[in-house]
């Protein structure tokens, strides 16, 4: 049985799986990113392989799944601040180290290859997954092959612009979807309304230990689980950005599915009811053209992994 | 040498042409939509058909392109309010009485083909074609290949939204991209300023002969090139909001090449200058990563005749 | 009886009337505006005052009634873009010719005068006038007294800013009130509905004679009070920007009434309902607070007339 | 020579002075608001009065300027969510633990008049006063006297919205003007620059002590005073949004001078010269009339107390 070692290379952590022609994790380990310093964070990379390669022989290749945008050849990461890497060989680096072949892939499409693979996109050939995080991370699969654009780097959908002259955006601009839909667009509108609003948010600043900063995604979640009406308003301003982005990109892509993973989907159907019904009310054409599904993710954080994994045996 | 015939059916006329496989149009006729009638528009164009047919023994098969949605098999509209066809299936109408086999693709679509193979997009394999017409048309072209979607209906790119609660759009929704880059969006800017400020606006008005409904694209175009500054303002207006729109398809898409066409496109570089120059303002990650070229399309309006007539042939 | 004349000097007409103490008409007259020569727009206001003053002999003194921001003294108009006056000296002009005391007001102004001591803000002394009209005319009274603000130029309400980088507006600046609470606004709204949804708008373009551009304010307000969806869905929206334009002044103002007139004005309950509405969910402190009344104006076009002639009075 | 007591009652302090008729403070003192209670609340009041009225015999009467709705009679404070009063009679409360007369006055009108009778005011007879802190308050001057409305809760300003479904604001809508220009707003650009784009705000984040939520005003200023990049642009969003503002209240006020006063006016020119820049770039009708001066308020946190004071005389 063949198998592949998936590592998914994140700010704060180094995660890694030997993973199954079935997408079945074997075994898993973790590092935190040493993020300051490019060249440690290759050693960490290799260092986790080695261990995992040390347990399984059969171990053939090695596919990395990292945040930034990675060149046509799959080889070089052009550029990833979360990593402080610029134009950094990172294949042949690891190569170099570990013995076997390296693929690269951002780690928005690796998460999307694994659940297309072996989650909740199984069996649909034109599947949009957006990680709906700290930012919005995402991937395509079109005709059952991973799309990555003329140079590496497509599928950069949390950087299409919703709100002209909206929030600053980590990338330089203004009102990127990302600020409006992700996981810390929650957070954002929660902590807003525990600032300016605490009688509405008593529940909120409850969970949160008094302070508005105390308030994370999970607080949030919570809250809404318990009918907390702040919360949910938190829930469904999130959301009805989040379908009209899901619309949007269904006007441009066309795809059969959209799965939604990150933190965000965490909430289940408190997160896809508004989404949804957000997504209905703003599809180009409704009524007239077949309506594409959407589904939380099933994988959580090992689809990275595996997507990864699978990734380096094609 | 094989001969196939493009048809280009749209909401006003219908062209069609016997094309050679070079992308060359050997003879060409035209007739006015009877757009109120779905029957008769099915007529006509058998009847340019059979016309052309006549004359060249040789042809071998038939596209059409056609505004609005068609269906994953390339047989049928979904939806063309354009041309008042509701579930069309326009394939075998048009085959029963022609005896050739006919090929549907939506008209953005084949006019992106028509560029891609023989205009602005040759040798390139990555390809946003948008036209900025009376709305925005467009085709994706992915591989080398047209990218139709999972049900057919990609690439309606003038629909995503840029301007939340922004202006009406004839799809029902409010804020697309249609409403602020395309030839329209520029009429509406140049009537809006001499409505509102006819003093700035008059050369506009002399052109338009005193009336803000006189005033069209042509003389837009044409103050601009003489270099008059309202109209210049107005295409800086416009040039901005298509520049963001196609480095906001770019963050999606990753393509290597975009081409501009429609009637908008007529002004060359008074327009692609500060479209340039406001796509690489907005485009996310610049400086990081390699950058689309834009070009402005080659074949006017001859690209749908020529591209539907290559599709007919694949 | 004291008998004063009342001009209302607008960009197409000139009209004038006799008025007495109780704010009753005696006798009307109007001529069209010379509008390109400001030189004979002041013979003009001097003939029909001498013809009202030859019928009338205790009249005592003119007010004038103008487009355009007046001076401090209430002499000159500094400027009036309809009228073609640059600091027109119109106040001793007049004088010059009829021989009577003439005072010179806006004539936003003189109908909040008009209709806040005869018309709907009869017994308020804090009443807040809008005109609703071709752009957005204003007057405030304030303690029972006509404000002024420093410079004799206060009160330009249609012109504070509502949508950043809006609707280009005549004042050379974008998103100002009466581009979108205006009855231009309306008519706006009317013909972009029945341009890009004309299924949308069968009613309107039918009373419009087939023509977007054959659709004015009252078309629309004769198709609202038949209860067609699309007229009704335009005021619904111009509604809701006046009245979110109306909190906004309260805000600022706090005034007991707001008068609300100008052509929009006519459609009554079918304009009121909607504005009520939104002022109430758009007040700052709602709730916490009292309301100020909203009421439609009464006088109609005669408070210009009535107001100036009453100011003269003073 | 005639003395009175102004006291500055905010959510977290009361600050109280002894003042001369020339609006020199003799004695000052200060509590921290015991803000839960409301009955307390008036009991620090009396008790700081008591103290003052103790070394100055010739005390004759008490200004109260509270944050929130003062009602018509000056008497009670309808609605102060920062002092959890709602309905609450503070005249009659102080007086009887007094035995002074009382008058009670919004604290933005108190700083107005303050400044306008001591301070940058003086010798103008129509002031705005506004005051960029933790939000926006205000004062309006008009011929010398203080503008209240009709109910006593005008000159409400930080609530006007500006932006359409913009931020959230503590008085339940959105988009009001002080999420956008007031201190608190610097400093929310500040952070989210921080947080967003680390690597742009060095200087910032130093000054934070390494976190996003350690900036505040003082850091922002300092940076921007050091001529570093990111605080200057803080400061200059948040300045053109409070010229644009300063512009719109032209339109509807027409005063002949705005003073600054607030945190955010400690800055002096950082802030002035870009605030005025975006002023004169948006008042309708530039070039027309005459332009109202701007300048920074002279009393700093001294205007609210000197302010109550002479209000108290009057």
């Amino acid at each position: 049985m063949a198998l592949t070692i998936g590592v998914d290379v994140g700010g704060t952590k180094v995660a890694a799986g030997v993973v199954d022609d079935r997408g079945t994790i074997l075994e898993q380990v973790r590092r935190p990113t040493p993020s300051t310093d490019p060249q440690q964070t290759a050693e960490v990379i290799a260092e986790v392989v080695d261990l995992l390669k040390g347990k399984y022989e059969q171990v053939s290749a090695v596919g990395l799944g990292t945040a930034g945008f990675v060149d046509e050849t799959r080889s070089t990461v052009l550029f990833a601040p979360n990593l402080a890497w610029r134009n950094e060989p990172i294949k042949q680096k690891v190569e170099d180290r570990v013995g076997l072949p390296v693929v690269v892939e951002n780690d928005g499409n690796a998460t999307a290859w694994g659940e297309a693979r072996f989650g909740a996109g199984r069996g649909h050939d034109f599947v949009v997954l957006v990680t709906l995080g700290t930012g919005i991370g995402a991937g395509i699969i079109i005709g059952g092959e991973l799309y990555r654009g003329r140079f590496g780097i497509g599928a950069e959908v949390g950087h299409f612009r919703v709100v002209p002259d909206g929030r600053r955006c980590g990338c330089g601009n203004r009102g990127c979807w990302e600020q409006y839909a992700s996981g810390n667009a929650l957070v954002h509108e929660a902590r807003e309304l525990a600032r300016v609003s605490p009688a509405m948010a008593g529940r909120l600043l409850e969970l949160g230990e008094g302070r508005p900063e105390g308030i994370s995604g999970p607080e949030v979640t919570q809250a809404a689980r318990e009918g907390d009406a702040a919360a949910l308003e938190c829930f469904g301003t999130v959301a009805a950005w989040a379908g009209q982005g899901l619309a949007d990109l269904a006007a441009i892509l066309d795809p059969g599915l959209f799965v939604i993973g990150g933190g965000l989907s965490d909430a289940g159907d408190l997160l896809l009811d508004p989404v949804r019904a957000a997504f209905e009310r703003s599809l180009t054409g409704r009524g007239h053209r077949p309506t594409p599904q959407i589904r939380i993710a099933e994988l959580g954080s090992a689809a990275g992994i595996v997507g990864a994994a699978d990734l380096a045996r094609l």
